[in-house]
């Protein structure tokens, strides 16, 4: 019998923060694709378009004009998911017919008064100033509800509706699944292993390698070894910090720059806007904040959809909805493909 | 202070097969869509194409030659995810580099010779032959497997690459997350309240009919409270049956009966052929043949992208991927919307 290699031999690997298993299947990377090849993103956004809602001095949807803005920009979401005054269904339920109340906010935040621009383009003064306002919202919607998700949708394979650089926040007076998943992972870690989670794991990987995409003095970016998303990163603080706003100065800086490396060679990858969605998962917060949280690591996931090339997804399809999530490619073979690459924006040097 | 209106106020809704929530926003179908479009079906696949390797008399990637079927066709996966060999990662593990063997065979089924039809425009007595060949893959597959996932992804949208009427068939020597959740839930379930949990749930949903989306003497299809994807069905007996091969004659006469209504309603809905994830969760085989399983009952799951048109989709990308599932109509509002049209597929109305 040959000896086990993750490349060619399909296995099962666990994921500590989320209590599941994903199937690794790298060889099927050798099948050919015939099916659903995307439309590449539209590399014509105008600078500045009246039209857009999300633009400087554009009217919104509902009347609201935006200021001026030169740097970023919050205000409330038009058609929220998530309002603070619905009223509670009650509590009466049947086990199989369970509802409960839902209450809180969404916004919107644009990072720059460009259309034409993201993240990896941007100066990293102006990432920080994107990371202040991260760490602002927190505190501001913190002080009130359980939950603060920061998330970004990037490019129209990912559900982005508007090509102007934005993410969103949404609050909410419950933990949402994925949250209590994170929450329950990390609890049980700590009382079981006696140190946080991500906080082992970060030592881990930095000291391996083998996973790692990019890092610096205060933070690592790897594919994590349970990843499901053929590029998946994890991007990790090597302090324990539960939270956005304990960041200090000098390790919001080093985000910025280690943010606008990642991201240039995610767009590097496939010399193209490379789609994703991220978003930060830190401590609870509303009445959280009282309690002992040193569990908790801050962390941000990355989960961007392509597979084979800027117009060839991974479909998370069938045996992923109906059984398990599978990925064709080792975690490995991925953080290798990305480390490889350059850290100059392809559009940089093409100009 | 207004009344609770589930279609003006956002609330979560539990869904006790997974023992998770969703965010029930259904005002938020009142905002604009400006996002990706997809491209609709295409209806110009030719009946027989010597190039598709699904097709009767076909060459395969490997070199085998399909037999000239004239029903159903089932053959090993050119490609597969799980092979029946593959070495064991080894069991000496640090807690956060986990991994296990998965050992296990893919199969593809063809559901009929013809490339240029689907499930709801074919007959009962083909679809009968369909649901036959899946009891017997449980049985043959089943013998030696711990689960045996049934699924079929239809529409390039979902991942699909060849248009030919075909389903997989993944067989595993583990039991994978989604098939652990079931089962999990069902059996505290029957252990907290005396009955298995989708069977008083079937019952309860026949009475109140608000879910409901077809029924007959055997089946009820509903759009399950907790429903997650906008036009998400569940397919459930009215007996109590573990596992399909369990299905008599009778049963299964009507279940091609009332797959056909169902997926006929389907295309109805946009006038196009609906694209979806579909599988069978029945309780587990291999050893757990041998074990008490009272508290499983066979179901299907349809999980369909679309939201508000043939090539408008729901995206579950940032907050649902990162926080909490969300959908943006009731399921009430959705069942009532399939269960007005009419059972006779569009397109045998228009010929
Ligand atoms: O096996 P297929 O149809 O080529 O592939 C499709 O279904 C599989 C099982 O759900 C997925 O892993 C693939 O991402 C999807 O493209
Ligand atoms: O709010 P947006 O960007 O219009 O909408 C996008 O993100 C939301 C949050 O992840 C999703 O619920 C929507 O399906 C998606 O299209």
């Amino acid at each position: 019998k040959p000896t086990f290699d993750p490349k060619e031999h399909q296995h099962l690997r666990y994921n500590p923060l989320r209590d599941s298993w994903v199937l690794v299947s790298a060889h099927r990377m050798k099948r050919p694709w015939k099916g659903q090849v995307e439309k590449p993103p539209e590399d014509n956004t105008p600078r500045h378009d009246p039209n857009n809602p999300l633009c400087p001095g554009s009217v919104r949807a509902h009347g609201e004009v935006n200021p001026e803005y030169d740097s970023t920009f919050m205000f409330d979401n038009d058609f929220p998911a998530l309002q603070p005054d619905a009223p509670d269904p009650g509590s009466d339920h049947h086990p199989l017919f369970q509802s409960k109340a839902a209450r809180g906010v969404c916004k919107v935040m644009c990072f720059h008064p460009w259309s034409d621009i993201t993240l990896p383009l941007m100066q990293p003064a102006e990432i920080r100033k994107v990371i202040d306002k991260w760490a602002e919202v927190i505190v501001e919607l913190g002080a009130e509800y359980t939950w603060v998700q920061i998330f970004e949708n990037k490019g129209a394979m990912m559900g982005c509706s508007n090509p102007h650089p934005h993410c969103q926040v949404w609050a909410s007076n419950f933990l949402p699944n994925e949250a209590a998943l994170a929450e329950r992972c990390q609890r049980d870690f700590l009382q079981k292993h006696g140190e946080p989670l991500l906080v082992q794991y970060a030592r881990m990987e930095a000291q391996a390698q083998e996973r790692v995409v990019v890092e610096n003095e205060h933070w690592l970016v790897v594919v994590p070894y349970w990843a499901t998303w053929p590029f998946q990163t994890l991007l990790l603080p090597r302090r324990h910090v539960p939270r956005l706003p304990d960041l200090t100065a000098q390790e919001r800086d080093s985000l910025a720059s280690i943010m606008k490396r990642l991201l240039a060679k995610n767009d590097n990858l496939f010399e193209d806007s490379f789609p994703y969605s991220m978003g930060w998962h830190g401590a609870p917060t509303g009445s959280h904040l009282q309690e002992d949280m040193s569990h908790w690591q801050l962390h941000a996931h990355y989960y961007p959809p392509l597979l084979r090339s800027a117009t060839i997804r991974k479909f998370m399809v069938g045996y992923e909805m109906l059984a398990n999530e599978q990925r064709d490619l080792t975690p490995e073979q991925a953080a290798e493909q990305l480390r490889k690459l350059g850290e100059e924006h392809y559009k940089m040097k093409k100009t």
